[in-house]
């Protein structure tokens, strides 16, 4: 796969766990508003996918949601299963997985990344409730949302200096 | 110095630039106690101490602290002067120094230490406030107390483990 | 599972895909010979089994094995299948997967995992070879070993200073 | 000043304290040779000229080179005055500065900074040696250089992947 069939590749796997490319924007303008009062919505959008046109996003993607889904599909050994699939607090791989994606536009990614994560606003809360309620599983998928989301707040703020 | 010598001189010095033991144990308190219904405040002290013993957090706090106060004295070369001295938010230095003792409890320290950077909750929202109207300078002190704060939450969450 | 099961299930984990302490134990006594040269084989042992009841090295080697093995029996999705079974040099996130255990004995940590994931001395070249040439997949597994013997070095570096 | 301006200034600080863009220039060849055999210098300058046109670049040389300095002047309190001036085995505050600049280019640049920073070979073994027999400091500027060289040969590997 070329560059740019693995970016559509992950975004088509980001759908498929029910996450859209608005639903990040989201985040990302919620987080920058404050700081860029001018910013507009398409300027997020932007950012985001330069996030998901890096290698390091496309490989974190990759390996999180499978973990996420032979989780679901109990095709993981114990202890392991019962880490991922009940997102055990301490477990921290998912947290520690996505790194590589904050720190792409530099470190203020990690300190975004450490706050949507804690507080899980928009589509994170949704998408980890679910992972709890339902028979799904989205311990990677949060920090990785998280994670993109922060990452795409860094390239905003990055831009927005004069 | 010895180890125990280094931790007092280390105390010592954040007493000396504005912050307690107890204003950082009230950080940990608030960040805690949700997941721990029982946590008491002793708990919260002893796990800042032990954070507090540890070499990779003497090394941040020496550094950190003497360019604060370098900065405060007009010591630096430009550019670096206006970029500590103004707390520059795309510096991210500040952060980077601290990650050693936000790791020293497990990858769950960053997740605390984000969160708490960006909501700057008590004594670090103090003084944040001063390094910006006195002329005082800040830049590293609150991301040291933050990232001391997220290292003993890591570690009353794993002593909280059954 | 308490700790200790945990502990003993990795060292059984390690010990099935082809490594022994003792292994890891030597790539240790190798790294820091020259820097204490009072140094025996138990003191590296020891540090090796510290490093091994660490949380942090538990759901690293739980969770990079599983892949390996996953990878071995072609039960992942393309192309992340292809980019493990292979060890595609520009994945990391074999890499990024250990750091958590490289810091828990601090910042040194991580040059001394550099230096072994470039160089592979021992039995880290041994499992890498073998990953290369039979059935077997051991991605993960070079990097977790290096991340072990690069902690545990670490460990040895600090309780060797007076 | 211009993140141009930013460049030109921190080039000028390498060359001021003994290191020419040549010197990294060699450092980036010699370790990326053997993985691209059609490898040319150029491509190798061109790749550390964009990694010093970073801001993350940029902050962590000002501030590294700046406490060398400052070290050098014995303008540092004690006991960092020691620690920086004598460079310290286990400071380890000049190896996380520069994660930063390692990570520019994703995960693989960590490695490699790991492996230079142990063998010290070419222009870090010469700017090493210097400040353990002269008058001079340079406890972060192996580090610094050893970092700028890492991201350098993780940018040429991602560009040599077809």
């Amino acid at each position: 796969m070329t560059n740019e069939e693995l970016k559509i590749h992950c975004i088509k796997l980001l759908e498929k766990r029910g996450v859209q490319i608005s639903d990040i924007t989201e985040l990302v303008y919620d987080l920058q508003l404050k700081y860029v009062p001018t910013l507009t919505k398409q300027t997020c959008e932007d950012a985001v996918l330069r996030v998901l046109a890096k290698r390091e996003a496309h490989y974190a993607i990759l390996t999180g949601i499978e973990l996420d889904m032979l989780a679901e599909k109990k095709m993981l050994s114990e202890p392991l299963q019962t880490l991922i699939q009940s997102d055990y607090p301490l477990y921290g791989i998912d947290e520690i997985l996505v790194l590589s994606i904050c720190n792409v536009y530099g470190s203020i990614g990690l300190t975004n990344f450490g706050y949507i994560d804690k507080l899980k606003p928009g589509i994170i809360g949704k998408v980890d409730k679910l992972g709890k309620v339902s028979g799904e599983c989205h311990t990677f998928m949060d920090d990785i949302i998280g994670a993109i989301a922060a990452a795409a707040a860094s390239s905003v703020a990055h831009n927005s200096v004069l």
